[in-house]
């Protein structure tokens, strides 16, 4: 794995039409697209693949930024995160403007109907296309955690 | 992103030499690998990035699974975790063979020096290519989770 090809495995039915709809100020708050629900949506030949999920109440959302514009390597790696004045290093950021474009959203599982996911605390725009999804374990809920410069 | 391609960011120093290594009966417990200590080692060029990371306490770390096998579209869809004798959807696992080969692990991050960030809670192999790192945010621990077949 030099360099990686992905592929699309689903794409995000979301009620943010465009990249403008999300509303940022909502990331302050942890809980602030909790109620924000929409659809994960595999292309068929992966429905297999989801088999067991409907146990899991949370599952990871690996996506590609898609509209993203790419960074050249070594270029753009400070980033001015909404409402911040001070630049911070993009690997302390959820931006999208990353050196490999991929983004991660948990979101809650409220429901599966054959290769659709019906989900809430979406804050992907519509038309994402989704890499992976993983469930959300034990593992992966920390708790005593420091987030530095989010408030 | 029809096809996006990825490029390592750096890599993984871990005490697990070679895949064989890696102690997957300590997945049973959310806390197995938490003594497990290394370095992710980013190339120099992505040094700025980490402006800011220390505030952090944990780290989602995104990977390439770059020893797994590739599995073609649609085929492969079903994996045997470790000691479980019935088959469960790649979605619904954290098996590294997977459509695209993407792995995830959040860790805890110890400390810095310039590139090197030292952290605990380590599953992968030596050499693993990195290929982004994400701070760990309140909006990533969830309350009240169910976990599927994973007991």
């Amino acid at each position: 794995m030099t360099d990686a090809r992905l592929i699309p495995i689903g794409l995000v039915r979301s009620p943010f039409k465009r990249a403008e709809d999300i509303p940022r100020e909502r990331n302050i708050d942890p809980r602030g697209f909790d109620d924000v629900e929409g659809t994960i949506e595999l292309f068929p030949e992966y429905e297999a693949g989801l088999k067991d999920i409907d146990g899991f109440s949370h599952i990871i959302v690996i996506f590609g930024f898609h509209q993203a514009e790419p960074r050249p390597s070594g270029g753009g790696l400070l980033v001015y995160p909404p409402r911040q004045t001070e630049p911070r290093g993009v690997f302390a950021t959820r931006s999208p403007h990353r050196p490999n474009p991929i983004g991660l959203t948990i979101v809650r599982l409220r429901g599966r109907a054959g290769c659709a996911l019906h989900v809430s605390g979406l804050d992907m725009v519509e038309g994402t296309p989704v890499l992976d999804i993983k469930p959300y374990t034990r593992k992966d809920r920390k708790s005593r955690i420091k987030t530095g410069w989010i408030k």
